[in-house]
């Protein structure tokens, strides 16, 4: 065990990384480690220019590989034990989708996104998991054996690559999430799966208790959520999800890779919903302070795979691992460059910053918005349409200028009644 | 002249891309063209994990150059055509302030700043700036000679290196700024010189005409202000200089670097002085929305060096090129990944999200800070302390237990007091 | 006077004023008539100068009538079809309590409230109804036959002076509402029993719908919920309440008679544990605006007996009347003085204030609070101690100073907790 | 009936109250004394429902003598040494505006509302007020002539009635205010006059230190403003005004009537432009605490006239009270029913509502508005015209549709400009 562990002021030293150096997921978490994961590329990289919004798929990797590459580094130097290939929505159907015309297969990408996770993950602590996540297939109420088809592509990408493990992550209905799990099962490697569902459960009403069993059952080792929501709520399902597991006399591990936005006025389709997605979420970030309470909690309630999603920057990943720092014996190589609570303060020209070096005062802080004439909560909005609805089936052509009449007279009418 | 151009889509291409390549940033101020500048290292690099938040300065030219080199890649694919050097705080008298030990001097890592700037700088159409800023020898109170002996042998760095122009930034006094103009001037290269104030003027009340005039006449060829204060403050404050310059019966070109935080609420010597400063400013964070209009008001007042200071992100920088994309002729690069006024959300997977493609949208929207308890200003502190008072003084061992215990205190009574 | 209009639109069906002067609650409301409440008269007469925020009982009835009686009149005026006694906290037990020594029994108070209500009430279209709320004793632990005697001597007086019907109001604890009731049921007049209470129940968790049946079944003819929360959350307690009897096939009136302030970020307590609880509550007033959605929610609902408690002012009673007239078919008086949605600011001064006289301008105003450096939720002081811990016991000397310290402590505690 | 309290702390040095019985107003400021105004009785009796927003008249004087005397009484059991009569508004030209068709005449409603002040000032420690305020006259551009004439059929009934002193309060226009105060000089009583103006100065831009030594040259002997700004931006207009007549080597006494909502987002016209005027405004309502800081920062600046205007209820009044009792040597009578600084709060219920029975929380205490979708601060209309601008003029017939509908296309373009 790597519990006895030193830290003399900032350097610390990891004793027997190399005892553990061949460890997959399961061996560390059946161990009791905390598994530190990293944090969102999809919104991280469209903030530094490389993905567009609205598709949001990863060309990147192919497109832009440095900046794929120093984003992992930033998150392996945060303390991330989990390299995620940066392959969101990188399926061919979503790469067509809605008028969006890319020179890459999802093949290219998946296997470009798999060569930068590992060649990072080899520069320090970490494994790689490769990722698969829901379809425009699925919405579209294409059949079984159409997604699947789906997730066994991408899936034979990261077995060839030899990846670490597989995640199924990102789903709103758990009946996709199974067929996923039940595709990367064929792979022989540990499968997690994490469903972008809170407390309500999924987009058909299926509460995370149920969502938690169902996964188990369909051959998930890790179970829990990630996206959609803020971290304490994120938690809070992951909660309830344990809960339902251990009521049916399961077992599995438990992860969570939550927003880094404050979303307490979501409904249960989460951030999206919100007037402020995408482009307008920024007073919604959640500070150091908060991820350091996020992190305590999540382990409070067992979970041992930790990470973040949309809004993480490498700076919120390391606050996790610092505030978990005493569990896990090692602080992460990037807090070289970060005090403890504000510690480096005390270096600062100004003598009132200076007074700010303590764990007291970032901890009691409660910052203002800076925006007197905006509210502090939004009303979502809510369609109240899924899979299944007509609304929501996507098709390769670019929106027509009579959809979007037609949503713009969706929207108006929502207004209204809210 | 490149304003007879197209963008289709989002292809654009400037035509003269040539003819102008040899120009230097007077030439094109003389012209009227709209330089777009790039975004602060310091925030930047250090949400990235390569700075550290105190001492502030940037060893990560020299251990860490991919992140450096990233960033400024990731400003220029932005629209930024100056990269500036990140040598901000790198003077020999800061690197060992305060008990900070770095193994690099203050030429290692301005050489190495130097080269990272230009090597991305010749990737583009971008020009190389030198930059020093304020030092602790002036709020320690040191001579004229001692702090000018500082500024000239950042500039003989830079001098070496061929950058192409140089800026003086960030300086709260009004005659530590005139003191570097003067140094830069021996450089025979152009001069731009910037201060940290408002409206309000220096920390000695110099107002910003007076101040506008001095640095004129001290030689600076541009003008303006950056960091401390949010857009709309500084190119307020910028606006007071012209108007003082020109009431001097001077000339001058304009330049603005403001913070990307709202901030209503600050005093005079901005964004230090609250109390979220320096881990708690994310609810503040700017939109690309309000980058827009910053971009606008800036161009209206007759500011043509536009970019800006801490808290700016590449996404940041981009809204400001979009924004004056009529003017300058052309797009950046980066908004091959960008929908204008989020034109692109029309391939996003929901409706309701596709509904908000539309300029008008983003315009009005007041985004929710999702934080109900937390308040939308805060009370700046104002300990009243500049450069003479004792307890600015800089020096190079640690904060010892008595200076710490002695701040709180201060801290303490400025707070019972507000 | 009472105005004769008719609202041609809705088939005006009110019998007409004559023939229902002899009608008394209950047939009003067999009848499907809406019955107007009052609004609470403790915290309105505290501003007013007559009640004293502590001990918040009414001996303003015995002390200063003429105060007390031009409250009724104002309700009356503002369409109240019910004068309730101001009675509130009128129990020997509570004006003894904690060191108040006041120079009037209780039978003294209540008489006099008897005569005030009973003179307004003959002014205009109102009955009277004599009131009794939870006791001192009961927090105290005292036994079921001493708590019941102190209903009993009340409820006497109320006999005595023939008032039309009786209401138990303002419980924390069914047992305690239970035992009110079944004094109060033996006096022959028609009993509403009123809980202060929300959506998660009474102080020991017994849920609305319980709490519903268990007052019917001791008697209750019209039941619902008083004080504590906010409009909306009431008419959502009552609904609950609602959904309870008719789920145990029984049959009952419903009332509800909320606070005039939002409570969004109450717990079980509802407002006694906000901070800004009793003398910082202004911001959370409700506007006249809002009042109107209370009133068609709580009729939509099947609530029939509509009116308010604390923090309510005879405008908001007349923003219930106003809304409810065309279901009515009658204004109440007080609208003379008043445009329906604004409308008689077409006669002010200034021309963009006239143009502010319409509905759709003040069902759509989104009220700021002037007040940026405070939040918009608190988070309530939740000590979790009711009726059987030793802090709840109710006595009759002062405060000591040994008490003042020990709360102190536990205030401390319980924030530093939250 | 008056406390005879004595605050030994501060030397208390005001006169017996026997001996100070014949003091007039000038007599009491002359000695030092502090002179505590009423509260604004539009709005509190427009909350009570006899008074009309819109027209704003006052004619319940008449119609309901006893809702006005009622509130009168509260006021100077507050602690009010002023009575002012509640003739706000009531000139024959205001009567007749708009379509206001009333059964009386200017005269009727002056002379009632000054029985009713004298009838309550006897009662206790109050000298009584007439006043005359703006007129449609003027905003309409009617002659000097004309205008002065109906403060002289004003003034003649307050001469009738005896009353102790004249108040010429809420002008724009300092030129009106001029004329008001020549005609009040005439009748032989000290003469006040106070401007609704804020630290911008009147409607045509002169400065409060202007308004101030042209009221004093016209006669007035004591001066300052009244409504339209929260008290604090009302103590700083008065601040200016003093400065002003300081200047000039003039000499004055003082009087502030401010607001008891905060307003800090007003533009030069004050609470009129702010888009809650007058229907939602609650949540800018100042507490009782807040009171207590104006009090004091109003004595500190040299004003000893301090009372209030719209917004004001009794407990704000005597929060004044309180906070100056020190310097008055007295407590107001509505004391007896308030613990000072909450001390009361030791007689409530439950523990933690006793702990908050001290000055140190509720001076620190931030309250919440209870409304998360609503902003802090609002953005105030501005449409810049006042007297000489034609949508300024005031008419006898009804707002006309046609003017209803170019009010209605002013506001859609002012909110787009916003």
């Amino acid at each position: 065990m790597i519990h006895s562990i030193v830290w003399l002021k900032h350097e610390c030293t990891v004793q027997t990384v190399e005892g553990r150096r061949n460890w997959g997921i399961l061996e560390r978490l059946n161990a009791g480690e905390v598994v530190i994961g990293d944090g969102g590329f999809v919104i991280a990289l469209e903030k530094r220019g490389y993905v567009k919004a609205g598709p949001w798929t990863p060309e990147a990797t192919v497109t832009h590989p440095e900046a794929v590459r120093q984003l992992h580094r930033e998150f392996l130097r945060a303390g991330a034990n989990v390299m995620q290939t940066f392959t969101f929505y990188a399926s061919d159907d979503k790469l067509e989708n809605r008028g969006q015309s890319l020179k890459y297969t999802g093949a290219q990408i998946n296997e470009a996104a798999c060569d930068l996770a590992k060649e990072v993950a080899s520069e320090g602590d970490a494994l790689v998991a490769g990722g698969v996540c829901q379809t425009p297939s699925y919405l579209s109420c294409k059949s079984e054996t159409e997604v699947k088809a789906i997730f066994k592509k991408q899936m034979e990408v990261f077995i060839k690559k030899n990846v670490d493990f597989l995640i199924a992550e990102y789903f709103e209905h758990v009946e996709e999430a199974e067929w996923a799990v039940q595709v990367l099962k064929t792979g022989g490697k540990p499968v997690a799966a994490s469903m972008c569902i809170g407390p309500e459960g999924d987009m058909h009403g299926v509460s995370p208790a149920e969502c938690a069993v169902r996964l188990v059952k369909a051959g998930a080792q890790i179970i829990g959520v990630n996206c959609h929501f803020d971290p304490m709520t994120c938690v809070q399902a992951v909660k309830m999800m344990k809960a339902g597991v251990e009521k049916a006399g399961l077992k599995a591990h438990y992860m969570v890779q939550p927003l880094a936005y404050h979303t307490p006025d979501c409904n249960c389709q989460g951030f999206i919903d919100l007037p402020e997605f995408p482009f307008a979420l920024e007073p919604r970030i959640l500070t150091r302070w908060d991820m350091h309470k996020y992190a305590r909690e999540a382990y409070k309630v067992g979970i041992r795979f930790i990470g973040g999603c949309c809004g993480f920057e490498p700076y919120h990943i390391r606050a996790v691992a610092e505030e978990l720092a005493p569990e896990r014996g090692i602080m992460p190589p990037g807090s070289e460059k970060h005090g403890m609570w504000g510690s480096a303060l005390e270096m600062h020209t100004k003598p009132w910053v200076r007074a700010r070096s303590r764990r007291e005062y970032w901890e009691n802080v409660m910052p203002a918005s800076g925006r007197p004439k905006c509210p502090s909560l939004s009303t979502p909005e809510c369609w109240g349409v899924t899979k299944g609805h007509a609304d929501l089936l996507q098709h390769k052509e670019a929106t027509s200028t009579q959809e979007m009449k037609h949503v713009l007279e969706m929207q108006k009418k929502a207004k209204s009644s809210a």
